[in-house]
């Protein structure tokens, strides 16, 4: 991602940023301030290597996917030409990554205060072109990345039932042709679909938009049938409603939201003159 | 963004979508609906190029700008694997730049009923990656797109001034610097660096973060006093306190979070398959 | 790889070929010929797509997978200059891939003569550049592309076990980061190994260069314990050996040299001017 | 090449090889392992250079074109995650251009033991997408790139002449519209043929698939009364049968199996973790 | 442009410049020289950063933008064939650059000694692909870029009025659309049209290819009329006539030939073995 | 280059030509004219390439390498925004390209009339990123192109004699590397140094900055001596003083100022709209 926020910078920047240029020779330090109460920090790590190529120094005080509070969270000190041609970018890189972190987090916090072991996962509801920033962000989070594209996990949704005719017939010509490397996971939406789907030979089961006590009771029942199922549950589930959804049974929820909806923590930075 | 989206579903397919693959050369039809009550749609025009590269044909019943109600607002037809390929990135940018365009129009909406002509115009503050599709969809949405990037309008915000030493010296640097084709910003924080700015010669004013009221008083005066400087207010607006903000003196109302909060609009598609 | 294969075509032109461009606008019809006995083709709808950008008709009598003998393959027709500045790279691509879709199919059909259901998999041992192209000639062989890339399904190797310390070790931590949606494969060499990997939870067990009598017996014997492991094998197994390693235990075979010998299988094409 | 190198195994790595991921920060050094009994080495200088850009450090102990026997060819150090994701490509790279330099190499050799000096020359029958590394592997072998795109020499084929109606013909137009900076070659297949080609002026004749002692005897003859032609021999050359072409007329021997025939020389890498 | 040029040098040398290769791992020093009487210089930080990427060291005696006599202009050092590989194009971007800040110079220096401190401002009828390395000469040179792309300042031509009808629509209709953050130029060919457009609210006037006396005549009007608005001429223009133009009321004077006309300033570049 | 041009036209139109943006749905059609007394058309062919692109329609009146005469050379028509939005840049492509075309095309018919067949070449003086399209239009003139990069033909320079030592040197060294495939040529300043080339085995023998009939008797002698061998010309040459250079021993007069001075031969566009 290091080159492509490099990048990001220099389309930006696409000619001269006239209001900077006449700093050019003047060294900036300046911090980054959180402004948020407390935020999982994400995007520290490609910041700083993204900085190193504008010969900007920048310490963070913490590393992705450690717990920042209001405040100073780094420093930074370089040409204050190259500083404010960055500084939209990576403050913008800064607030979305860490706002999917910190959503992760809530999640996944929520969900252990309940007592249950459930993954918190992204899905492919993902902003254009950021998928790979908002899935490190998840990780950094506490979250599991789900699959990263179509290649990956091979994923029979309600659309491919539609067109194969039945469960067990698009199970029966997705294994035909899948890799031996690739779990297959289905998306059911009652009980006879799921085990039917199930003694297909599926790998991952996803029971969508459910009512949770239903599929919590359900889940229970595929896994005491085939141990080796793993269960994901989705649908609807948020920061807020997430300890409805604590069942112990479930392995895995997916959440669209987490990258679906964001709200920026907020990031700003500060700039002088760095006297000799 | 054509190519940009095309290449984006030829990096999500990566190799092959196996789940897919067995439904080569079945032809699928569908509806995409629209889930949520209402929309001011954004997108169509880039999706009905996108599906086209994969010969899949699309009907909007909207164009973009437009307003669509629940249910289905456009029919499709193509290869149930192109069709299943490109569902998931379609529906992102879909329900992406609908959601932008959706916010602006309610920004918009909001202050025209308060009876003033101020534009609702986005900031630099977007999401990495998107700045170009999330500027085509404040269009969309009635809103001014603000400047593209760094070497567009002049823009001098607290940092420059801090690093220039004082808000004169900065404007006298920048307009020796500039080209005569650009307009000069100024982001200032009270009375007296106004006038000291407006004295300067900038052509845009930026009045940022201060109370609404002053705010408006002080853009009268400096109407008055400078008609053809440009007047435009920054600082914690959003669609539920909008209305707070009608002041017939400021010419632009920039909003930070039309851009750095995002909650998709609900979109769908449902496919079967099509027989002769 | 259409846009790839047509991109390779015009660095080979790079500029103009003198020895073609008196010919422009000359018609030329001609065949491809398969010049050795026969072989399963691979690439005939790649090769299509990529003439048709150049405005070349052609026709093949078989698909991709099918099996063709000496003689004509194909039927092609097109501006002269254009049908000689493909001429070379269409021919290159198709033996490369159907060098590849051959030999697959030969270690197919010789386990299957031996009466065991096997996959044949190719490996990452690859021709640079080319693992993508490799990889779906190994589909149209009737085999398995095994993992695509790094992050695909996880595999821990000897370098892997060598520095995590102990094989337990290694399965817990890359357990922990994995995502759910991942299978994990273990390279083993050993039955202690074997059974400590099995027990620690991998999905896949790779057992190593084994002498083939030993694995099958270990094989049958892990299988009993761990139904739903699927058992890799993998050592020197090339298409004249391949009858020894038939194995019903074996889910898996991979092999090397099934993507790191190549030998063309022989393709030509004979041009004449078309008279109307 | 290294950039594109680079890019190869940045595309491998995908997102994040989980199994490598919990090794970051531990250091690993290892050795490179030629595991044939000798090989003349082509690779190293680009591994060199590729590694660097991961910040590993690689010792060759020769360089490219000289000759390695069984037995550690390099040492690297590196961070373990970086040593793991370069691992399969740099061990490619090598594997394919050394057996390639190899057989140059025997094949240069084999001549030379006959006591004549024609150079051995690489086609464009070459495997899609490595024809660079291929051509910089001929080099380090010892022998010949031929041309290296259809704008370098120019070249009259075939299926040029049965275009243009007859040989004259040909190199008359060819002539007329290349740049004096190429030569022109031309391929026949008798001998009035090539005096109708020496006639018209070309640089070299290619004597295309006529038995060896009919071509040898027939260059003789035109190199007497063309001493300035450059005599190309082609036609079912491989190490095997290379004596029988020793021919002191024949300035070049082109082989097509150079390139389009590889099996790969045996290179591994066996690391383990660096104490301080 | 560093990695652009950078890119053109190694597609220059394209595999290997066999006129060079032997000289590799021998230093070679040298000497760029300018061999015509002066020139103001521009390039020079470019070719710097260029040279750095092949580890060739350069010293230039001026920065860009300075005015530099007959003779040596900078000292550089490195491996011989890097220095011949870069030699010829860090010489045609040099030479180019540099004869537009001349050409720049001149126009700008015979303006001031007429009194007058019009800007003088290239257009885009630039020569392809080079249009920043133009503007960025133009402002070594003293002058101005004028817009840089389509999407910069908004420019209403003659054949946008030829199709919108009049100015005064075309004026209503472009305001209407564009951003605030543009300014609006209109070119006009009258009196007439140009108190029209004045009076509809553009920027920007351009007086175009009006005889100097009544266009001067005429700006002077304007001023009087509209003080905010900016009067660019334009026609016919050249450093052997730029002292008719001058004209108090000109804000900008836009030049044509400064990026259509070119002849290379002379430099070259003389190298020797370095002696340890 | 259709591909480059055409992103040449997407990065100028950047986001939105808001000027020709009201405009979209309606039908410009208009006429390119030639404004000046006559020249020789290049780039027709490519532009018409770049136009289907956008949808717009144009008929050229000539081909590429004919002669045009003042007035209309081609009529367009399409979508108004598209023709604006591509206008500049399809002029200036004809004007560059015409330019060296119509320069080249003097150099040669001037040297025609005095009876000699010599070639009239360019070098890799050109100016930067636009090598090729120079080139094509050199061939459009009448041209020769001369070597395309640096691995094209292999020139030993003066530089390259510097470090090399001697003449004799250098060329036994660059032949032992250099393909068979390549041309050598050598730049020589006096007479021993042509001969001790010539004997040396070169192919191309480049005259440098030799007074004229001193070089053109040593051409003479050389050709008489070795027939083979090509002679190169260059030096000083220009279209006023081509005539003077007229020596029947010349195979080939390179010119650098064929491009590196440019002067654009002068088209424009003019539109109106399409009444149906």
């Amino acid at each position: 991602m290091v080159e492509e926020i490099v990048k990001l910078i220099r389309d930006d920047e696409y000619f001269i940023d006239f209001a900077s240029y006449p700093l050019r020779g003047t060294v900036a330090k300046g911090n980054i301030l959180l402004k948020s109460e407390w935020a999982v920090l994400s995007g520290t790590e490609i910041v700083e290597k993204v900085l190193e190529r504008f010969d900007v120094k920048v310490k963070f005080f913490h590393r992705d996917g450690e717990c920042a509070e209001r405040g100073v969270v780094a420093t930074l000190e370089g040409d204050a030409y190259n500083v404010l041609v960055c500084e939209r970018t990576i403050l913008n890189v800064l607030s979305f990554m860490s706002s999917i972190a910190t959503k992760t987090r809530i999640l996944v916090e929520r969900l252990r205060q309940k007592g249950v072991h459930t993954k918190i996962a992204a899905t492919r509801k993902t902003i254009p072109f950021t998928a790979m920033l908002q899935k490190i962000a998840v990780i950094h989070g506490g979250g599991d990345t789900h699959r990263l594209n179509l290649s990956d996990m091979v994923m029979i949704k309600d659309n491919h039932i539609a067109l194969y005719g039945c469960v067990s017939e698009a199970v029966r010509k997705v294994k035909e042709m899948a890799s031996f490397s690739k779990k297959i996971e289905i998306e059911v939406e009652d009980e006879d679909t799921a085990f039917e789907a199930a003694n297909a030979g599926v790998d991952v089961l996803m029971l969508d938009n459910m009512p949770v006590e239903h599929a919590c009771e359900l889940a229970g029942r595929l896994k005491r049938a085939f141990p080796h199922i793993i269960i994901e549950y989705s649908g609807g589930v948020d920061p807020n409603n997430i300890e409805k959804y604590a069942c112990e049974y479930f392995d895995v929820i997916s959440v669209g939201r987490l990258t679906s909806e964001v709200s920026y923590v907020d990031f700003s930075l500060e700039v002088s003159r760095s006297e000799p």
